[in-house]
């Protein structure tokens, strides 16, 4: 399979998957699992589920018996986009060409999805964790629960709303950006590493490469704010002038950020040397397209 | 020490280590982390961790052994009350005599208090799992997880908030009662026998216990929104048949719900009887404390 195929079938295993987590009977919740369901269901890139698998198979261990996990990231990182969404937070009402889920299922059921996916996600770690009890499992599921956490993801969301408006420094821009949107994406990886047993050497490359891609990823997310195609984005742009955030174009320009997110995939490619050309095809095309993406 | 004496120590100790899990010194995300403390620190009776530590004593283990679980359960529940006070939820604006964290902190702080809370819980309890790898532990805090989650307590706030205002049958409320309040009350107790390598008898003997005291609970908390205290309560009485919420006095009446929840307690005490007169005081005594609680 090429890069493209590969993306296509690991994305679509992960949904595949996350439908049948999702598949649940209930009597009397119903809207709650139809709210959690629209939202996992919505689509998107499956960016950090496929980090994780193919970190997976890069270090040669079968993706198939960690499925579970990529789908409890993924699931993190709905919930996280249900919270943001709300109108206390960015108060955005379209989401991947779709209406988001409080303006669908109104506030109370969006905020309850929210922590829904939130808390579906750890169930399903620990339950992992439970039937395949290893301490490379646990520090696992460990690295990627931080990540989400108050030192993580938490962490650059709450910052964010805080600085909405006020002039902030290129460090609080830096912090914000690195938790928001960097933990998650190089938990997926460093924990891939991890519970695939893997020597420091490795999860010290992988970990570089993650911290690489995750701040290119969000670069270009800056860019693509500017320069993006609505169709193709399947939300506004122009978000992040309006609701005065702080950007990485808005500090150094489009022209520079772009530079810098060129030299940053540079870094990522050369952080992996430590594995073999036909090991890490992969990982070096994903770094391109992090950074040529459309959406 | 007597029942009220083994309370009060019960609740500083969580209480101090509470404080302790949350010194954490942050550079950009302080309003986070204040509004967190500020909730964990309204006070409260700290029921669930010291059930949860009670069953640790019973079971012939150390509390301290295992407090950053009896932490983790607290901060769960906090998150609830936090998410659950919201305008677009119950919208509350006292609670345990203070502000609710939204009136102090706006709404989006709120929000973001109570995903920090619930993530935090979750990374405490996998930090100690991952310290202390066993089996007993792992299914420990699945069972907590479970309980905090849409097939407990979340399904039954979802529930909560979609019958207000509508006329529902008693199978609902029982739905509502049981999953909303019920689930983590059973799961303090029933996580706490199990992480103590209590045998199959007694972990069944304390879960009927726990379902029984988490409904004559419930049912208390019913009885007290008619005819508590305010100043007792910490918040204002009535919210109950203000917001048309289905009660156990609005199906039974009130003498009919005293009734019964007097003899959910005598079941409660009576599901004990695996265990030695005075192994169980402590249990028997919170039983009766459930319901002549005035707050």
């Amino acid at each position: 399979m090429n890069f493209k195929e590969l993306m296509e079938f690991d994305k679509q295993i992960v949904e595949k998957y996350m439908d049948e987590l999702l598949s649940i009977n209930v009597i009397y919740e119903k809207k709650l699992i139809e709210s959690m369901k629209y939202s996992v269901q919505a689509g998107g890139k499956r960016l950090r589920p496929i980090l994780f698998l193919e970190t997976i198979k890069l270090l040669n261990k079968n993706p198939f018996d960690f499925i579970e996990i990529a789908c409890a990231i993924e699931m993190i990182h709905t919930y996280s986009l249900i919270h943001d969404d709300l109108p206390a937070m960015d108060n955005d009402s379209l989401r991947r060409g779709k209406p988001t889920n409080h303006v669908v299922f109104g506030e109370a059921t969006a905020i309850l999805a929210g922590d829904g996916l939130l808390n579906l996600a750890h169930e399903i770690m620990i339950a992992f964790v439970s039937k395949k009890l290893t301490k490379n499992n646990i520090n696992g599921i460990n690295i990627i629960s931080k990540a989400a956490g108050i030192n993580g993801m938490i962490a650059g969301q709450a910052v964010d709303i805080e600085s909405e408006g006020k002039s902030i420094d290129i460090d609080t821009m830096k912090f914000i950006h690195s938790n928001k949107t960097g933990a998650l994406i190089e938990a997926s990886i460093v924990a891939a590493a991890v519970m695939s047993d893997a020597d420091d050497t490795r999860i010290a490359a992988l970990k570089t490469y993650a911290k690489y891609i995750g701040l290119a990823f969000q670069i270009t997310d800056d860019i693509l704010d500017i320069e993006g195609n609505e169709a193709e984005l399947g939300k506004k742009i122009g978000s992040d002038e309006l609701n005065d955030k702080a950007t990485y174009p808005k500090y150094f320009g489009l022209e520079k950020s772009k530079e810098y997110a060129k030299n940053t995939i540079t870094n990522a490619i050369e952080s992996l040397n430590v594995f073999e050309p036909r090991e890490k095809t992969f990982f070096v095309e994903l770094a391109d397209y992090i950074i040529c993406r459309k959406k």
